[in-house]
């Protein structure tokens, strides 16, 4: 029998004999209570060659529970458990059938036998994925409640919400990280290695609740996004591409409010008011009647009239015009590619537009305000309430024009319908992961859907754990995920963990000039303590940063082959004296979850510490002074500086009454200034407010400080030189 | 009890009461011996006052057949079905379990009642679509051999070809159509209406394969495109919204394929030869390396090298440059969304493109070169290859440009990976289609997939139907299906099914202008047989055109109720007349299947008669030849003018290469001719072509004749406005 095992994986010595595994195992399954079985795969090839009766022997008859499970290679190797089909595979592996927590429910815990390698779709191909329907099974989806797409992933609906009402939530633990080198810390890596630890290797109701990244630099320069090594999202192909369709959903209806806009602007250039009413509200039959979108606008507008027939001239006028000033247009077009000649451009220069050109943008469609109502909502008709009041541009008297003006709203509900179901997947170990929205994390809130850590929290109970990744630094990321994603969720975090690397931390301490596709300067791959503890003044400022809201923080030390013990040690100590709950090191990306377990435990007793959740501040307060209190407590700055652009808006948004709206930061991730050289902990800076600009369905003003860019470009070698299908196989290569 | 029935769907009198219903059921079920069941689902507020009895004593015992099924009303509406599910429903509805054609395959048939109602969604959403997964199995596809996405829609793995082929096929029936008005003649509701016949009626294995529709129109003028009334493809807003994200794969395909031409010119422009080829071919750790890609451009330019470091100066240049020139670009960006104001766009005005602008357009997805691969290509294989050879450009020397010199093939392959596999759906009455692909039918070829096709009829087994649609009228799409699609898959068709309409023949014969949107003038809703005949010209034309390929011709008169008997009569002996096998009227809009009995009887009878397909030209004719042959033998002109881009175009392409491909003629379906107002069948008149372009992947030529509009625009109210969701019942309002 050879079946290549990844023995560390195992924790045993890496010239562990097959017999030393199978006696491991042996010791695992018989003894330890919560384990109910086992399901053995093996390769195809191997069944005629199998001790059969080793595998057998080595698992009590007391482990066969509920008819789920019964130790046959021979039979198991087809595939047969019940009705449901589990293919032979090259690799083998192998699950332990377990009852945990006190919901009655089973997780299967895949745990896989991989040979060591270094790529991460290489990583992932091997791991066949359990059937989703069985996972969905195993952390108790009714079968009603779930909406298969293809093999590997599903949607949940949300009428599940109604039946767990009743049911406790679990605890919740945000990720997040120091200010990070432009290659990233492994925050999602250490969401899925910390999820795998808890769930596979504590034996705990464990769910990730993750982004969906954008399929675009997927094909520019930064690969996929999926964690990385033996802490992934499986299949990690489907993670990075079309998903189940949720961000094309997001262009098509972003894209349909663009052409609305120039479209109406267009239409009531070219008509008289009549006309253009006439149009807006036809004879149908022999009479006219208004869509309830047209009723909708008509309370706007103060007119309470259902027919037709009775508004008055005047009225006709205020109701078909929306007098869209076209240089207060907001909405961008959207496309989910990098395509940076699109950044600016002239549209409308076809004869039939007859000369009403402007200029545009795309942006990508992560940026669209759309995905940052998909992260917001709470159901489908908060959906459909932050979808009619998003604002597009100002009328020429200075009015918020709608999407409900636009009469696009219900249109577009129709389109996100089945975007807004989370999407199941799992990790290498076949724990549970909720894969759901990806806002940007600059001009929007960078957090993953409420929708999906609620029903998460529910699934898992009072015992469980629901771990959650919040994008960039602790200052962006997680101060929205508190300030923002919090307050509108109501869901109240029980710990932080703070991701941190020698290699960032000593780029804070002065190291020279981190860059992607490049090889790393010396300084980053040879002990040099010094830096290091330099550079930990940025952990302890993202540490007070968590503090400000009541958490208690775990600092997980993502560990690199070429990190020292004194290095791993100093970090360690220095977060710990910074008022850290506990600091540990990580070995996720090497070893998987069990390179994780002790992070897990100090999580787990984070949990248990006493916390005092606030918020920064209130959204009553001006503006300005919101803006203020982020700039000074959390990046440090001495003050707040409103460009000309930004008054203006201070005072248009007051004036329209989105003047208590939460604050979303627009601001570099790389620093803590508004300056992305200025590493450490910088002092002594003003940070200049060049803009505002409001999602008033997502619900934030976002302060622009300084230009942020929202499509980015394919560089002279794009990663998709590397990207092809076998069509032998149908696997994807290149990937990574 | 109080079920609403169509009772002219069962063939009884309107007047019919409940036992004579059930009489009715009763002879059906137990005389027929290919019945072998009956599932019985019913209003759930009717399970207590039901007399059950009369339903259970209904049906003999013998039809009680493999434990499948079991005639207890109180039982069964519970939704108790072995592992499937069935909901229970306001409308109610009955299933018939029938074993047909000889592959000892099980169609379920569903009959539904029905009450009557004009609305196309109403109809669709009164109706519980069967679990998809049970329709999948119906058909005699394998679990393994199909991905569900939701309860509605399946995708089919291509690996079911390998499994089917020694199966041999089924009839292959082609729907067209005469010359239409601007509203359209019922193509595809004929399409649903005949299979619903065949297969729910007649219980004969059947297929519908259909084109996904663009989602644009959805929300513009045009509306849904499921079929209509009682004969639609089941549920219609997942029919004409997302559906399972194909036509989203190939915006995202094609759009990184615009993205990559321009980001390729501005990096060539602004490097030298040594910095692209070191960019291009990097070091990774100490060595460079080609991707597979690349060395697929090295041998197209003849290097016959693999070592990066071995190229001469003058071969880094011709590898590194492309040397596109700008103004040859063929490759548009595309939006499945109606954005009159992305006709004609400038791009690249941000500065950090430096000065790189250039005018560019949007395309409807539909109309992008990709869609068409999807609809032509046999194989994962063969679309990897069609997609690494489409020709976005030439460069300044002359050479065409591919995807493969852009290294963007692979990922194209990549992302195109899942909308390969065609899409299970359903009609109203049970029976089974495929929804694959629909490109554009001016500037492509307007037929749904040959992989759909191909694999129905395997499927239906050598006694089964598959009825497959082309787009616009008989000059266009079925002169396409049988030149290009017919060419590229080897199939030949059996039977060619002309649809026809009193309006449009009446136009034809000089009636006054049909327009979309306004009142039908007086001659089309009242008898008119003058008109009626002096149009029928244009039928018989279409009917010449079809026997052009030695294919027999069924017409179908698609019945209107302002039709008179004496105008549906001529109709039949006027295309009798015109050689047709045979002319018969339709009633399926109104009765579903039971209306289109007589055509599908037809469409059986005139597969047997003798066929003798040929193609209308040879492939080796020079282009203009086969242009020529396509103007004279099918419009009626008297002969063609190549205008000089056209001209150019010849030449370029011959001496490139792609003289010997199909011709795929871009010209206005509302008329025989080039003018569109021309009716009937116009004489005397030059086809002028404009221009040409190229479709190399695809595999066609496409000579321009007039402007073809790319993408629509958003009128003054559009569809959008009535289109809401219903936040208590998830239900999708205002599509039609």
């Amino acid at each position: 029998m050879q079946i290549g095992i990844n023995a560390t994986h195992l924790r045993l010595p890496k010239t562990a004999t097959e017999d030393e595994v199978l006696l491991e195992w042996q010791l695992e399954v018989n003894e330890n209570s919560s384990v109910h079985g086992l399901i053995v795969q093996l390769p195809l090839d191997s069944i005629h060659k199998i001790d059969t009766e080793k595998v057998t022997n080595a698992v009590a008859p007391e482990k066969d529970v509920d008819g789920l499970t019964s130790i046959n290679a021979g039979k198991l190797s087809r595939g047969d458990l019940g009705d449901c089909f589990i293919p032979c595979t090259p690799n083998g592996c192998m699950e332990l059938i377990r009852q945990t927590g006190k919901y009655n429910k089973y997780h299967h815990l895949t745990v896989h036998f991989l040979f060591n390698s270094n790529s991460d779709i290489v990583i992932s191909r091997s791991c066949v994925p359990k059937p989703i329907d069985r996972l969905a099974r195993e952390v108790g989806l009714l079968s009603d409640e779930v909406e298969l797409y293809g093999k590997t992933k599903a949607k949940v609906q949300l009428h599940i919400i109604k039946r767990l009402q009743k049911q406790p939530d679990g605890k919740y633990v945000v990720v997040t990280g120091i200010t990070p080198t432009p290659l990233g810390e492994g925050k999602s890596t250490t969401t899925i290695g910390l999820v795998q630890a808890l769930g596979a290797h504590m034996k705990l109701n464990v769910f990730a609740c993750v982004r969906q990244p954008s399929q675009g630099p997927t094909f520019g320069i930064k690969g996929g996004a999926a964690g990385g090594g033996y802490s992934q999202v499986i299949p990690m192909e489907e993670f990075n591409l079309h998903l189940t369709g949720d961000i094309h959903a997001i262009t098509a209806a972003n894209n349909l409010v663009a052409a609305a806009i120039d479209a109406r602007i267009f239409h009531e250039s070219t008509q008289s008011d009549k006309a253009l009413y006439n149009r807006l509200v036809p004879l149908s039959g022999e009479q006219r009647k208004f869509s309830p979108i047209q009723i909708n606008r008509l309370k706007k507008l103060g007119i309470e009239k259902t027919d037709p027939s009775a508004l008055t001239d005047e009225e006709i006028t205020r109701f078909a015009r929306l007098d869209i000033d076209p240089s207060s247009i907001t909405w961008q077009r959207v496309l989910d590619t990098n395509d940076r000649f699109l950044r600016k451009i002239t549209i409308g220069q076809s004869p039939t537009e007859k000369g009403y050109t402007r200029e545009a943008q795309f942006d990508i469609t992560v940026a669209s305000e759309i995905m940052a109502v998909l992260a917001l909502t709470s159901s489908l008709e908060d959906m459909r309430q932050r979808l009619a009041k998003m604002v597009v541009a100002t009328s020429c008297s200075g009015e918020p024009i709608t999407t409900e003006d636009l009469g696009v709203s219900g249109a577009l509900t129709v389109l996100m319908k089945d975007a807004i179901k989370p999407n199941l997947m799992q990790t290498l170990e076949g724990t549970p992961v909720f894969v759901h929205a990806g806002p940007f994390a600059n001009i929007a809130h960078g957090n993953s859907s409420i929708l999906a850590d609620k029903i998460a929290l529910r699934l898992v109970g009072p015992e469980g754990f629901v771990v959650t990744e919040a994008g960039f630094g602790a200052d962006i990321g997680m101060e929205k995920f508190f300030n923002i994603k919090c307050r509108y969720s109501g869901l109240r975090p029980h710990v932080v963990v703070l991701v941190a690397t020698v290699r960032a931390l000593k780029m804070h301490g002065g190291g020279p000039t981190v860059t992607a596709g490049m090889p790393l300067p010396k300084e980053y791959v040879e002990e040099n303590l010094e830096l290091l503890e330099k550079g930990c003044s940025n952990m302890r400022k993202q540490i007070e940063n968590a503090q400000h809201f009541g958490v208690p923080v775990v600092v997980a030390v993502n560990a690199f082959k070429t990190d020292t013990e004194a290095e791993l040690d100093l970090i360690c100590d220095m977060a710990k004296a910074a008022g850290a709950f506990d600091a540990v090191r990580c070995f996720h990306w090497a070893e998987g979850g069990a390179g994780a377990v002790a992070l897990g435990q100090a999580v787990q007793r984070a949990c248990e510490a006493p916390s005092n959740f606030k918020f920064l501040y209130d959204l009553d307060l001006p503006i300005a002074d919101k803006i203020r209190i982020i700039a000074q407590k959390i990046y440090g700055a001495d003050d707040i500086q409103l460009l000309p652009d930004a008054q203006h808006k201070v005072e248009l948004y007051t004036k329209q009454g989105f003047g208590s709206l939460p604050i979303c930061m627009a601001k570099t991730h790389l620093s803590l200034s508004h300056e992305a050289d200025k590493k450490g902990v910088p002092r002594g800076f003003i940070l200049p407010i060049r803009d505002i600009r409001a999602s008033v369905g997502a619900g934030f003003l976002y302060p622009l400080v300084g230009t942020m860019p929202t499509i980015p470009g394919l560089p002279t070698r794009p990663c998709f030189y590397d990207i092809d299908l076998d069509p032998e196989t149908d696997q994807v290569n290149g990937l990574f």
